[in-house]
């Protein structure tokens, strides 16, 4: 067999094992998986090293305007250099619709940025107008193109859909086998608390934390939940980052709710008193929903090793520490004034090797599923997220004993920040592969811009999925016979 | 010492005991209770019979116009006759604000319509419209006058006060020692529902179930619970009738929510199916939340034996079977133009007594306390639904074995019907006092129109509430010290 | 009326309500309850003291020998002044048979030693030979007499009866409606740690709470559970000490378990660092099972709170801290072999009303609820408990205000310590009586030694037990319905 | 490359993914996968077909005296041929110490039983009799040699350690990194139950289903779990055939016990109505636990598809209908003395496949981890289970579409009945390959007596089991830090 590249000697890890094994890359796919193969235009010695399926970044914000303005640090090159140095061989940032505006419109204007990347990439929608033709036309043209998943908030109030459109939205996904996504927070108890606050005068970074408490992630998790139930839809809960948000996920997912969830790094790596840092420092830690606590912490990591979490992403918001970014308003400004959000994209994978697999939370196979063959599944990519024949050569090869201090200048992204700065971790990403090409190699980027290719997706997967059959695509199967 | 009254050889049941025992009754007082009491202007023999606090209806609704604009069939008249027939000495009906109403006007309009009540009453506030000046004001007024309970909706769109509303009078209601009953239907799916209904022509009576999914009560409950923790308020959650809003309450109950639930006979004892009789027919059978099965039945019956519940009200609706009621839109309405709503006063306490007591599901001890002292207490009414030196004598004497069947005349309301028609019960009220004089005897009216009195509640007691402490009915506790 | 004693002025408190009101005693009996009693051989003058149920002990262990040989250093005359002190007006110790002896000899030998008490009493069997006569005659014949309740092991050598034992001793108690209460602990754990531990030479008295784990607890709670289950029978688990007991009691309450439990003082005011005091001085506080840590403090009250415990209970087992009690086998004895239990029949009611009521965690209903009512309904004591005509004049008259400092000597024991040594209390009982004889008054003993009587118990009353009719006292119930 | 067997234009199936690929097999390892591979001795169309990993049997008694003296039918030669008809490449029997035996011996003796075994083989011990030489010489021998799992049982007089054993036992093969399996339910409930039906004369086989009840083995399984939280060591909880088994395993996975289970397919596809079958018929369907009811088989399959089982194993237990097995103490035996056990060795993959797969319940991937991988895993088989490089060439070959009819001829076993007479499934094995050669092809058996091989095993994996790491092998980590 003729190969372009052999990667060999290495450590294969999957979701499902960890064995020695070589590789062999032809035209970009994993052409064979072998105890040993000869050959190879290049041959990767991977000695001693971890070949595993390359991240897939499902949640991150690259080249997209937050709805309060503020443009993220990072376009498609930038966040997909970044993404690739962090161990990552494709990604799905969002794309998303301000209101008014069509989704052939933002997929147009998304599909411009993109052309830049690095690596493979599709979009999740965000929507935040579900006007008819939305639904009816455009979200359906979507789907049909493979961009088989949007996510819909329940807070901000340019954003949020109520729980009306909220039905109608799920309605339609369902319909097409698209996944919902939704960023759960209760939008009146924030702004509840945010009134309160300010009549008071309590408007540094801190506060942030106080406006958006545990039981407004709680209450919207919960309620998104039974909203998809109502109409037996899909969902994905993104960036969980409560106790009880956690326990309502799994407590409906054994109740048999169609539904998947992530957290993210930041919940477990930090707390809310890294927003009382001196002087501005606390702004760099405002995101939404907001940092907790360490019991938060405990719980998070023990769902994860539990399962309650397919997966973890980095909710990578790049909004540089600056004019630009989160001080669009002036330094001065109000905490919700401070642009909301936080880089991480080129962290995500190396924390959680190193606080997850080399600290003994979660085994090797679990960390490959939850950083990149979950993601494949949960949003249809199905070329991706193995190392099985025939499929995409998106590889990372990892030294797994590697000393490294995370620094700012290490993520390669357009930020002047990183919040997991300082924090020593073992174990690191030296080689990225994406469809068999390097693009990082030992710290140098090797790709050329606009080498990465859309990804068209997969309806979304309901096999296994309790009570799921083919017969309940049918829409309204929840609410009556009569009304199917 | 001297007694108007004296009640003789009767079996006395609080929530506390069962006991032979005399009951002396002055000005209206219980004066004593002894092993034997001799004198009394009048001696009451009770023998063979159940002496125990009279009834507390604390949901009904009486000389009030719903929110689509049908008058309740009962006024302050009929409606106290027919409570007391049932067994109740006091009730307390809803005295609603429709928007842009001062709540004073709303107390005013309802001190001239309660002027006829045979039975002593107060009032549950609906408040509709949380403008400041109700909530700064008006509100408080209410209160220091003794009007210390209100309901808001979280349905119906003239009704729904949204969490931000909830969240600001959750809030005045707290500071005040006043507790909020809700409403607890998710108002966008019942929306969504009737709008899918509508879209297929399906408006038949058994649509209305349909119409308001089981999810759409359990979602809401969870919310309210969830709004009311945010600011440590009280809550009172109306009308469970579904297996898990009984669950959720239970759980937060454990959990440290201050909250109080009732659930309804109706909802033990019919189900969806009524509503799908013959006809017109089911239109008797609507009412919001909805009926639902038999496995609901069970599971609240559990929940009833359990704890879960303070009381089991009525929500006395009386909508006639005519065009002044249930038809005010005509006989072929679709069911949203039906009026939502059914009698039930005077069979709260008979139903309870014989398939609760009775049949073994409850102790007489559960049943005072579910049809009278937990009111009291839940609501402030510190002299009523117990039998202790000094309060006021309401009482009802019940003959324990007596075989009754259902019928509407028997209701004694300017209803036209009964859903319990034809339901065959054990034990009935025979005397019913409130206040120490005779309303009630043997199925002969002896109260005089008017007789009633007003009466003034104390706040919500919280002691033993988990975490209840005197400092903690300072607002905003939940969220910050630094908001305090 | 004519009464020998009129209480007059107080606040009355029930398990149902606080209320002023007078109570007027004749012939030991509550004669009268009413706002205002004229008369009374003697008038005590209760303004500003609390009027309740006097206490209910029912965990003594008084003039018994334990297994390991050792009698309690209070007899019936010290035990029941002790326990008035404490404002207690009677109580239930256990009568113990030794295996091979007749329940018959037992009862015989327990009433020569009753005849010394102040107060009232009954006796809780404690059964360690369940042979065929006692199954068959000797306990009907007990519970003919009104000795409805017993005790069994599931832990000691010499005591536990095995599984079998239990499912036998079960169904007798089912068939004649009499109650067995549980001392849960797994046998075989206990003794494992207690080998491990004495390997490794680790036998100073701190070493008691390892040998004695909490899953030692939990185990055993959850096994009597299902043994009571298989055979339909009520069950009381005893003294239980650990969050997750708590937790199973309270899951299988509500799963239908005819279940009722307690918890003790010693396990909200002590924990398992006191076994570590200095010198030998941590052996006051060996005691089984053994005291836990400050989480299961918080946890056990919350439950209290809750309901998930019927009584709170002393577990007075007087053992002196010297060669006749905890070292009898020598001062340096190794921790199984000092002497197994603490004082604390005095201490229970002054620790409940402080902690609790004073401190706001329960309700001064929950109180006496706690404290006496559950207790008389729970064991079938059905004159005493209450406050309500023609029930026994069994009243304890507190101070709510006054402060107190634990001391032994107040204890009125025959006891050497007390582990609630220095502790600072508020509230105390003043007058205590027994049958409207005042027992104690002001510090001071008024009764004659023998004055207490025997009283005989009435069957469980499981009405509102969930499932339960008057059909399932069959036997075997549960296990198919060819069995029955 | 050179293969000696090349598997070609199959659908790969493993536990992570379903793909196209070919499978290069040499020495009988897995030496190559790939999207096309050329070449191979032999070339098997696998075109239309599924290539998983061969089945692993975790549970078996083959060639295995019961405690009651009955041999099994099938030796290694019928009981391998017959797993190998039903998927499997190898499996791992019962080698049962019996009272007094040493280890050793019976390991010298099943390893002259199992020389005649077509597929590869390891056993799992049965140790009845855990004397110190036991423990501490004779077990850790066994685990060194590979043998790493042991089946423990808390039932039958003459098998029951008791907790004590248990204790002991959990203790060593913690130590040695060993799996402790046990079959739980309480001994005593059994032995009870026995003794109340036989009073009554009730000996039908249907009463065997009732003198097991459900709660028998809920009581064991929780006790067992305890036990081993006690010294934290890992537990296999076989055959689980309950609704609180099942709900009990699940929380304490959960709650991080180290916990393993799997459930039969037997629980899934009959109910005790078989037992009461005409005639002696019943006697087919007597196995323990006993086979339970239609809610018990919806719920097992709920936990099924939500991972509470690892695994679905047959527990073949092959007595034949006639006086070799069942009867050996007469047609007329009371149902104890009835042989206890069933077949289905052949059975559980085509079931589990028809349905599980077929019907939507499961996924092929959930397919392939609960009848292969997984066993593998939590077994230590580390070269079986998988379709990766390098591993045993183990693969099944599967036609997704058969239609076929269960018959006891079908099985290749040496018995006279299946339960599942008459079963139309979905699917069948159509090649089976045990490290690369055909055991079975196209119905007919390809392998010589005596080709399966002896599999070393690995201690149990406990990465990401909670709480889990290196210093915890150390023993007796729970039970206090000066024990260690």
């Amino acid at each position: 067999m003729q190969f372009d590249t052999v990667i060999h000697g290495g450590t294969i890890a999957t979701a499902d094992y960890v064995a020695r094994g070589d590789i062999g890359i032809r035209d970009g796919r994993i052409a064979a998986l072998a105890e040993t193969l000869t050959g190879g235009d290049r041959r990767i010695d991977a000695g001693g090293r971890i070949v595993m399926p390359g991240g897939i970044e499902a949640h991150a914000h690259i080249a997209q305007e937050s709805s309060s303005g503020v443009m993220s640090a990072d376009d498609y090159l930038s966040g997909s250099v970044s993404a690739a140095f962090g161990g990552n061989s494709s990604f799905i940032p969002f794309a998303a619709q301000h209101r008014g505006q069509s989704v052939d419109d933002v997929i147009a204007t998304y599909d411009a940025r993109a052309a830049r990347s690095v690596i493979d990439y599709s979009y999740h929608l965000i929507i935040s107008d579900p006007a008819p033709e939305v639904l009816e036309d455009q979200l359906p043209r979507a789907f049909e193109r493979g961009i088989t998943s949007f996510k819909v908030f329940m807070t901000y109030d340019l954003m949020n859909l109520g729980d009306g459109g909220m039905l109608d939205i799920l309605t339609v996904a369902r319909e097409h086998g698209a996944i919902t996504m939704v960023h759960a927070e209760n939008n009146d108890m924030v702004k509840w608390m945010n009134r309160k606050l300010a009549d008071k005068g309590l408007t540094a970074p801190k506060y942030h934390a106080i406006s958006r408490p545990e039981l407004a992630e709680e209450e919207a998790i919960n309620r998104a939940i039974q909203l998809a139930k109502l109409v037996d839809a899909p969902l994905f809960i993104v960036h969980v980052s409560t106790i009880g948000g956690a326990e309502i996920v799994r407590r409906e997912k054994f109740n048999g709710a169609k539904l998947f969830a992530e957290t993210c790094p930041q919940y477990l790596a930090l707390t809310r008193e890294d927003l009382d840092r001196p002087g501005v420092e606390g702004a760099k830690y405002i995101c939404s929903p907001p940092l907790r606590d360490h019991a938060t912490q405990d719980a998070l990591w023990h769902h994860i090793g539990q399962g309650t979490f397919e997966s973890v992403s980095s909710d990578h918001a790049p909004y540089r520490f600056d004019e630009t970014g989160k001080f669009l308003n002036g330094r001065d400004a109000p905490y919700p004034k401070i642009a909301n959000g936080m880089p991480g994209i080129a962290a995500r994978l190396p924390y959680l090797f190193s606080e997850g697999v080399a600290k003994g939370r979660i085994t090797l196979e679990q960390f490959v599923a939850l950083s990149s063959t979950n993601a494949a599944k949960t949003f249809g990519c199905d070329r991706k997220g193995l190392i099985a024949p025939g499929t995409d050569a998106d590889i990372a090869i990892w030294d797994p004993e590697a000393r490294v201090t995370v620094t700012a200048a290490d993520q390669h992204d357009n930020m002047d920040y990183t919040p997991f700065e300082g924090m020593e971790l073992t174990g690191k990403p030296e080689i990225v592969m994406t469809r068999g090409a390097v693009i990082v190699e030992n710290g140098e980027l090797k790709a050329q811009e606009g080498q990465g290719r859309f990804v068209a997706r997969q309806p979304v997967d309901l096999r296994g999925k309790p009570g799921f059959t083919a017969k309940e695509l049918d829409p309204a199967q929840n609410f009556g016979a009569e009304l199917r």
